[in-house]
């Protein structure tokens, strides 16, 4: 093996069968994908599927804690947990710039293969690309995931005025974990990305019952997602200020550079909206579960101002957040 | 909507959602995509699944007889039924570079839609990312497909001596059709990509039986794919030269260039190693089959060599096709 990946290791020939059975294979060993076959066959799953994908372009590839690698696999088992699924298995594909490091590489691969057996899922097929120095940025990753539906008719179009909402834990912590990577924040606190698989989370919420809806909020944040969850409808969500966890090393960070922690990116909170009777037990399953130690109830949903998300604040005001505009934080995940 | 793709795009705000409803929804119209969660519910599907990946980088992206699109749902497809599965369901990705004209990401859009309702699959999920001018190359998309297995036991531990190794048309039309693309040719003939989706040609021979293995020849080519075949066990592939279907304009591009076609990618073309009883029946298959009309018996599996694949020459003389060594066509796909 060369120190650095070389156009070769993409050519499909001698190179990329050398990455894949000295490197890929070893790191995520299953049954299906060392078959090696144009495609992996996946055991019977009953009932219906979910199905997602994502794509991962972070810089900098490494970040306060995580790495492309883990997130790339938190990313895609979240939205199958988000949209109601068991998250089994996943397809894993690079695109790789021609001068990355092997150790990089060797790197992320061992946190992708840790991730996912933390996530409780297999790679069981993929796909690698080499593309000239200039035309990438390191490594960008895509992976997709399928697994059995666990829970059907989880939709915005469930949630009703009243209904609770809540929050796994603190937010924007992985916004600015990655500016922070980035050498934009002039400051070295505690500060980690929130990045982990939401699997139990889910499972939790779904299981104490009266979920309406599940979304992790990533690019956009919390007040981007929560934007999607009534525009267009005669709801709103009223948010309290007060009630939101924010960790302070966010906060501070968020201050210096002028951001707003409800539209910094976080991989690894799960928003729900959750029926009034069923909002304490599922509070409370998710205290229970590990991640879900910081879990606040932030609003309800009414129907003061329909279409619209309104926060009150803690000096007892009230503001309209919008939808993202404009690009705050490119490249986050 | 601006002229060009501008980081915004990948914002995951306001204009991520207009890319979505304005353009992606409108193709690929379904009920599954246009519930936007994040991620597809999709139908019940029996028995075992068949699931495959893959990221597309070619330059430059539009070639003749296809597009970075077209190829994109080709590829996939194209995994999906080899490993003996009708495909059903595409997961679809974007990294596009800032400064892609919006114009261009529409005629893509479009041919993956035409590609897509061609091949019977329909795009249920999907993200898109944007990075930074120079940090990529116009346009990346990763594609990946699931669909309920159609045959079990396909591999390269089912060859037998004696079987029949068939291509289902012409060789290598694909790697030279982007090297014209790229003007490396000085020639401009009837070169034309074999992009095309497989499934009614796999379907066609899975029904005519004794099928041992399906493979479509993309980076490599006929030469690797056959060596992946039978390398380390005891087996050989006989192929005779003047049996191989190769397009004359094809044969002269590769002339010009000192390559050769039996290592140039195809990209929708299918090598079928067929029990000996079977062999005619499933080459009739082919030949009433769409795409398959040029299909033909390349080559036979005997113990000669083992582990080789061997080319006999139209002259009488035999000489051994290793697998691809370097990069004969980087990003040819």
């Amino acid at each position: 093996m060369e120190e650095i990946i070389t156009l070769d290791y993409g050519s499909g020939g001698l190179r990329t069968s050398q990455l894949i059975e000295s490197i890929l294979v070893p790191a995520f060993h299953n049954p299906t994908l060392e078959d090696l076959g144009d495609g992996a066959v996946l055991p019977t799953m009953d009932g219906p599927l979910v199905y997602s994908t994502d794509s991962f372009v972070v810089t900098p590839w490494r970040f306060p804690g995580g790495d492309i690698g883990k997130l790339a696999v938190c990313g895609t088992v979240n939205d199958v947990c988000m949209a109601g699924g068991q998250p089994k298995y996943l397809s894993l594909s690079f695109i790789i710039e021609e001068g990355f490091l092997m150790e990089d590489f060797k790197t992320i691969v061992n946190s992708i293969a840790t991730t996912a057996q933390l996530a409780g899922v297999q790679i069981v097929t993929g796909d690698t690309k080499v593309v000239e120095r200039g035309k990438g940025d390191g490594i960008y990753i895509n992976t997709s995931g399928v697994g059995p539906q666990r829970a059907a008719g989880l939709s915005r179009k469930a949630i009703r005025p009243g209904d609770a909402v809540l929050v796994s834990g603190s937010v924007g912590c992985h916004g600015a974990a990655v500016l922070m990577a980035r050498g934009e924040i002039p400051f070295a606190g505690e500060l980690l990305s929130d990045c982990r698989p939401l699997h139990q989370l889910s499972a939790a919420a779904l299981e104490a019952g009266g979920v309406r809806i599940l979304r992790d909020p990533t690019r956009g944040g919390v007040a981007t997602t929560l934007n999607e969850f009534v525009e267009g409808s005669a709801l709103t969500i009223e948010l309290e200020e007060d009630a939101i966890p924010v960790d302070p090393a966010v906060a501070a960070a968020c201050d210096l550079l002028g951001l707003d922690p409800l539209y910094s990116a976080c991989e690894g909170r799960m928003l729900a909206v959750v029926s009034p009777g069923q909002a304490d037990a599922v509070l409370d399953a998710l205290h229970q579960t590990s991640g879900g130690e910081h879990a606040a109830m932030i609003g309800r949903v009414t129907e003061s101002r329909p279409g619209h998300v309104v926060l009150r604040t803690a000096l007892g005001g009230s503001r309209i957040l919008g939808k993202l505009t404009g690009v705050q934080l490119p490249r986050i995940c």
